[in-house]
């Protein structure tokens, strides 16, 4: 019989962990080091076996809130982008499914995908800064859905502050280097 | 200091693992069959103090692999859409981020929302199949995002089996009858 299973769980990386809390006090004041702190992430994440995007959560003094990574083949869960694993752990932190009190922003070293931009709507951060375009993700073969292609417009009806592509191209060499290192691209579509 | 957070985790109801166990050896074999089952967890979840969303995926033979439902409010994720957990209980279920393999069908007692479209397209199902429409979820307050507009043409040309509505009415009864129950309609949006 299949073993009962009361749990949906999954470890973040201990390296994340020690940079969360290394970095605590600092504050990131201009959208260039917020989008370089995720695109140190993607790198690292890269450095162990992982894909090559990163995403954080700031408050409105800059201060980090939450850190992600993609952990989609390390947790073995499709969903785990970057962007989901830093509003999961956002939301675990302060205990809440509604960021929105906290005034907070989502930065990803990469513009979000079609289930990304649904997750980041949810998750009442206010603000979306992201490094590299869809383009350059797609350049190297990740699939980024079909988002509408108002997406950011209608973003900002909504009430989100949208902004980038900031620090594009030390973002984007992460994709590219993950590419050229022989990286896995893990499209779930059987390939 | 902050406590270091090992793990993202949250609990699936005990009453959704027993509907799991005990009907683990029927199948069911028509589209309605399991729509309706949906619309079922969809209501016990209502019951429980739950959102009003169910979902599971089904093997090919119609037996059930995993059983979702809305867990925004109980477990503090926003991500926990009904569509979310299913695809999380089977890919831990079956140890793997891409169901695709197994050609697998997710149904769902109400058309995916903006982040679910994204979700099951990346979760390696091959099927979709929904009770409820868009329509019926935002005409009891529940915003259901700016999916692209032709979303479903844009997965079938992907390859994905699109049906629905399937039994609408008693789908959408369940939306109204939690509305009407004073159900808290969980929008991110700081109302």
């Amino acid at each position: 019989m299949e073993e009962l299973m009361k749990h949906i769980s999954y470890e973040l990386p201990a390296w994340l962990e020690k940079i969360e809390q290394e970095r605590k006090d600092e504050r990131f004041v201009t959208p260039q080091s917020r989008v370089l702190l995720t695109v140190e992430l993607a790198k690292t994440n890269t450095k162990h076996g992982g894909g090559p995007f990163g995403a954080a959560i700031f408050d409105a003094d800059g201060r980090i809130v939450s850190l992600g990574v993609n952990l989609v083949t390390a947790s073995g869960f499709s969903l785990n982008h970057a962007e989901v694993v830093a509003i999961m752990a956002a939301q675990q932190k302060l205990k809440t499914y509604d960021l929105h009190p906290y005034n907070l922003e989502l930065v990803a070293s990469c513009e979000p995908c079609i289930m990304c931009h649904g997750a980041t709507q949810w998750s009442g951060v206010r603000s979306l800064l992201f490094g590299a375009t869809k383009d350059d993700a797609e350049a190297i073969g990740f699939d980024e859905g079909d988002k509408h292609t108002e997406w950011r417009a209608l973003l900002e009806a909504r009430g989100f502050k949208v902004t980038g592509p900031i620090e594009r191209e030390a973002a984007a060499k992460v994709l590219f280097d993950y590419k050229e290192s022989g990286g896995v691209i893990y499209n779930a579509d059987g390939e």
